[in-house]
């Protein structure tokens, strides 16, 4: 099925999560809170932003702690594979401006995600480009005569994995796993690469 | 306005036109014909099939005269500086199987295009995705909240220049230019990148 476009989640599928990162780095550990802990998800960035704002980090310093964060292991291979026969787009809940030196390592995939606002070097604010973008980008590519296959590893993904053609979770944790028992989920870069195929090639 | 999509067209804007480079390599004049000549798309595109028939072109010849095709002087570094800075997909009326060797030396930027039905190296038929696929693709990124750039140089591109927040021809024939005056016509990737980037940086 050759008209068809492979929805990638980027933390946790092709990178590692940016905010662990950046708690693990600058060693304040409130930045490693999640929309797990807290599940208001303006919330936990309006506190993210305050503890920034607190220790002084600015967005040049996220972006160091980002420059230097490899991909996971086999994450450019995987992605340069897949992108030698279809089409991929990046479904991220990230920010552009976080995502940037990933997108370079990656071989800039298009990405679709949110912004900051930036007032010199300053996290000021953010601003998502729409509520539940995932969704709606699949709904899109399919209103397109697209046929869309997703894969993610968390929460903000599973609306995605719901309104695409096909759909599986990619290391995704036990709790994810156990709670939508409905997706396959795999663990390894080739089981996905199996799955895009079995998808494609029908 | 970090939130934005630039919509190119392939052929003219980054690469050769394909089926004049495929009538130049194979002195099969008649596959000069556009639709400037037949202005049914589908019956040039009949017409086309049948004379690759009649004169025994199979797929992969055509892939090789395409393989063998250099992308214009300087779109991929074009292409290259853009996509750092923002998101950047390819709108073709081509099919993805001709596409192919094009992308590969654009570095995998994102097409949207159309796709050939193939049997035993032998073109037996085309595939539209959709009529009109390059205008609803606009609309689409558009509708997920994208402020969207187009470009392109010809008939087909009218529609997609026309629905995008800017747009402008790039290196059109003089009879495009003439008849849609209301564009702002371009002829170097320089220009192009300052009107990219006038759009980007408001």
């Amino acid at each position: 099925m050759s008209n068809c476009i492979i929805a990638l989640d980027l933390e946790g599928v092709l990178s590692p999560e940016i905010w662990i990162s950046v708690a693990e780095q600058t060693k304040i550990d409130e930045l490693r809170l999640t929309t797990r802990d807290i599940a208001n998800y303006d919330e936990l960035m309006r506190h993210r932003l305050k503890i920034l704002s607190e220790n002084n980090i600015k967005l040049s310093d996220i972006q160091n702690v980002i420059e230097n964060l490899p991909l996971l292991e086999g994450a450019r291979e995987f992605l340069d594979e897949l992108r030698e026969f279809c089409q991929v787009v990046i479904l991220s809940d990230t920010f552009a401006e976080f995502a940037k030196p990933i997108m370079k390592k990656l071989g800039y995939p298009t990405l679709f995600c949110h912004n900051l606002q930036i007032k010199d070097n300053k996290i000021i604010g953010y601003k998502l480009r729409m509520q539940n973008q995932k969704q709606h980008a699949i709904e899109a590519f399919k209103s397109l005569n697209f046929k869309v296959f997703a894969a993610g590893d968390s929460y903000n993904d599973i609306s995605m994995l719901r309104v695409a053609d096909k759909a599986c979770l990619f290391c995704a944790p036990n709790t994810v796993k156990k709670e939508f028992p409905g997706f396959k989920a795999v663990e390894e870069y080739g089981e996905l690469m199996a799955e895009v195929k079995a998808f494609y090639y029908i």
